[in-house]
């Protein structure tokens, strides 16, 4: 009675009988593809940790920006399409920069998080900033406002989640498995840094360095560790 | 004579042959998709109570946000895509605003979710606010004005009605009878929230806990329960 | 040599070869689907009656509204889709609204058909308040302006004509049939309150109560029934 | 070597191969489903005359207008899609009053016309007051200017001619050869009359009474027939 | 391995493989339905005469305008989509007065012609006063400026070309042999206008009367000859 | 694995699976259906010769430009369709005006090509000046500026080439083997009018006349042959 | 169940179900038949090679431009369509110009190639300066800025990496697995032109001579190496 999935799934913005967006699933899809990212929420603030896959001894490490600043207070992490992370996060920043001007305070992380779905929801509608197909890119954002430290999970549907831990890309299933085993409210930001670091070994397929992975911390300003940094991490594996 | 029905039922705004929309009927079966909300209306005030499908342990329940304040005088639970139904909310939040700012006198409950509505309706007409496709949400509207408490039902044709008590979301069926049975018009809120939480009890898989489900009331102002609250319902099933 | 018709049904603005525009034949249809409504003028006024589809119990029957007023001397009746059609009233009203403020005297019935057609035959322009496809709704438009009484009748395609009494909606042949049997000009508006009530039950499926039907009159000003009045239109069945 | 016509007749403005235009050729057909006019010039003046098909007795004879003013001067009966034809008449009213405010003096009937065609040619333009398909109707216009009377046919596609009798819609056929026996440059407005009455009346099915004909006349000043005047010329047939 | 033909001819604005476009050709074909137009260029000015296919006797002859003013100095024969035609003239129209205001003297015939191709090259480009399709029709416009006579023949590709003598419309091929045959630079204008008419002679189906050519000349300015005056050509045959 | 290449040749802006944009290689497929211009370079100046194909004896040869100025220190040679080749260059003259009006110099012949390729390239972006489709010309483009002589010669992608030599149009492998052959450096403006005639000769099917070859030379200035001058160097072969 | 590639790599913003975008993989593969290029960074600065395929002896080498300058301490060299290389360049140089103009300071070389990748990745979007199609051109950028030298890869999704080296086009296989044999940090400026010339030999199928490849370094500025320069780096191969 009905066609089969495949008559739906081109429309960018067409509902399947069943009452599916294919377009915006394709989309997640693209983000399983993508690097894997780890978030841990403690309560000395948020820690992120990244693969790199930098596929060529000839590639700049630290030109694979997989972990980006916001505002001072927020950064993010990303899987799936990088060029549309960036749209994403140059849009943050100057919502948070007219934030600061026009209130002369920071923005929350919730406010920043919901003006960035705004505007991976709005895609399709054929406005200035919107793109003509869903986002391809899964965030981790990493805040610190009044309410203290926050993580949020943001996918191409424009929906997002606070969570305490979060893992997204090719091996988010598995590393999402052992961060729920691992994860407790009271882990000091020492111990985050381990445990996100020891789970992204475990789904890489290659040696942990400090040219394959990234680390950042909000506590409570935004800080992207340096090699020597993630090296000490990395040591104490 | 015709073509089948599903040869009609990817144009966004195109009738079939017997004068159906089908991508309006496909967008509600969207909701059906969705997680069960229930709404009783009282001579006190309004009830709204919500399943929350924290799908891991890791998400923070709080942010699951299915009940969300309107105006101090109107709230709403929903069922389908939540990043649809931020759109709505934030679009009838600015008109109440407006309407306090022009009037210097809150919104009718009726008025805004006729605002809600005009917006939901205009799907597929290209203008600035509206969406290439139909939102895929429906809402349940409590509110209390100068008319007393009262209770509104939307789904994603545009259209509303007024009711004593619905329940929408992959539950809906279940829930209605059971509301038929249990609904009258003389209910405390006392009692409306034991009905309402009880009748959720029986559509969810999983045993029901502050984490898992959202109380609300407008009584006459809205207030969401604390996890305190809502043990304090649960332990009076 | 020409294509089965079934090729020319999905452009809203397309002629088929033998000169039909089917979208506006299929919205036509969407009436068909639609509860029925009955008008009859008289030299005293118009009487509109309309069958209310009350599909549960715990719904407000006040809220389903297929009888709205325009002006203080125009109201009307519908059958289709009630949000196409609350989207024409509003348009109705505002221009109401304007041409008093612009010429300090109501504007005539005609006048406001005119106006609510104009925007009906638009549809499929891409201009701001028109639709993208036809509005799924017809209407029975009751008046009393220095022309004394009239009563209208418009379709999806924008076309109107002037009537003495009109069915439509999903019972309208037989309505239809019953009427013509039952008008003459020499009616008193009671006659034609119970004319049109009896004929409305006829068509429908259930017994008539003040919860299932709606009542209005244009004698000279609008006039919605309490359910007390309707009641004693009832009794005199 | 090429595909059937039926290939492309359902893009608004592609040519076929033989240099066609399909879909103003069935905008032309849908004429030929519409109720027969006829006009006539006279020296003294042009004759109007329509078949009304009142398919009730309740509809009100006087409000199926076929018969219309454009300017004091001018008036035109149509064929086909009566809604078209009111946009159209409605321009043609804006464009005549311009006219007398911006020089002071009545359009001439040809630039009347002119303005008519120049909206029908541009539809699927795109631009604000053109139409997406081709308007479905056929005109008479008759008026009296500077040049003495006049009668013009337009068409779908925005064509003009100037006649001197001319029938459309479904009895055009049978009707222009009864003109052109019955027509001469010498006639007295009354013999037009009775021409165009006794040339209807050939058509038609039905008997044909003042409620189911309409007869106008521009001689010089538009003039729509009262029933009794339309009695006394049934009675010279 | 490539498509056929067919494939390609739909797209207004799409090169086949072979580098043709298709709409273009069939527009072209559009004009070899049409009647014949014939213009010749002397050395004392520039002759145009058409076939009118008055296809009615109650058709005014004089309202069937295949010949018309474009300036003083400039006039031309079309054959063709008679709409269309009107459209460029007007077009044109409006330019040769624009011209003469801003600069104080009449438009050169070359720079008229060219302002008319650019309107009919920009087929299908959407700004506001093109067409979506190319132009259906094809000009010869004859003019007087300070080079001397001109005849400029346009075809519905926005190309033109200069020529002593060419004809137009369905009996074009024969007409063309006929003119190869007849003209020379020598000629008078009595000579052409005879030539002219002869050879339409010969491609018209029916007998040459006042009633169905029209002639015109632009020597040095636009002249449309009076019936007595085509009369008087007829009679030199 | 791929659809066939006729898959991807419609979309006038779409990639094939191997990286091409066949509406560009098709649009490349007209120039060769045109006729053939022929351009040198010598430490004098440049030359231009293209064949003019005259098809009927009734035409204006001087109206058929294949060789046109842009400014008065450059001009171009054409082949493929001239109605889109007149958009170009007269896109280059304004261009080249601005220039001279805003710098008080005039525009090098680099930058003239580049402004002319830049529009070429954006067919299909939907801007004002801009095409829907490519533009089905090549252009021969020859100049003198402060770097003394040069020519460029652009295609329909909007790429362009600096060449000492270069054919285009149906004739333009043959003809650039000759080129080849004969061109060297040190060539006197003479010699290059000489070899350029010659080799045109050898590709067009008819003898070579002032009536249908053009010649222009660039030397510093833009100069276009008269016939007697043509006549001159047809004389010399 | 789903559909082959096919059918999803037409569209040009469309996910296929595993996430893919087909139309920017299509441009990818535009580049692999582009020429080759090279780009090695050293701490005196950086090196770009390119082949130029001057397919004809009449072409000027010099106007084959496959390395440009876009601001006087940043250059770039490209591979696939030269067209759309240029735009993306001209776009670069105006927003350099800019950031001198308002800053008073040179453009770093990232944002230089951030602004290059925000341009190339709103394809399709139908904003003014973005194209309807990603632009199918792969750039290697060198600079030179306050962080000292760098080397930059951007692909047609928008995407750009940081690089020591890196090859493009269709020998850029062979060419990156002799980069990574050949690259160490510590390289001077002269041996990388020879790894870079001696690699790029390597790939191509003529001999190498200075009119077959261009040399360009930006060390700190940007300098094109004149015939005799590259003549003096092939003879130290």
């Amino acid at each position: 009675m009905f066609l089969t999935r495949t008559e739906y799934d081109r429309g960018v913005n067409t509902f399947s009988p069943e009452g599916r967006l294919f377009q915006v699933e394709y989309a997640i899809e693209a983000i399983k593809l993508g690097s894997t990212a780890i978030g841990l929420k403690t309560k000395e603030g948020v820690v992120l940790a990244v693969e790199k896959r930098v596929t060529s001894p000839l590639l700049e490490p630290s030109s694979v920006e997989k972990i980006m600043e916001i505002d001072e207070h927020i950064g993010c992490a990303m899987s799936g399409l990088i060029a549309d992370a960036r749209t994403l996060v140059e849009h943050a920043r100057v919502e948070t920069q007219n934030h600061r001007f026009s209130y002369g305070e920071p923005m929350t992380v919730e406010s920043t998080t919901q003006a960035l779905c705004d505007l991976a929801l709005r895609f399709g509608e054929g406005d200035e900033e919107s793109m003509s197909r869903p986002f391809g890119v899964s965030l981790l954002i990493a805040g610190h406002d009044e309410n203290g430290p926050s993580l949020y999970h943001t996918d191409p549907s424009g929906t997002f989640w606070q969570c305490n831990a979060k893992a997204i890309g090719s091996g988010s299933e598995g590393a999402d498995s052992s961060l729920q085993e691992q994860y407790n409210k009271d882990l000091t930001l020492l111990e985050a840094e381990t445990i996100a670091l020891s789970i992204l070994k475990q789904v890489m397929e290659e040696k942990v360095t400090p040219n394959n992975v990234d680390i950042a911390k909000v506590a409570p300003t935004y800080h992207l560790y340096s090699p020597s940094e993630v090296e000490a991490v990395i040591a104490r594996l």
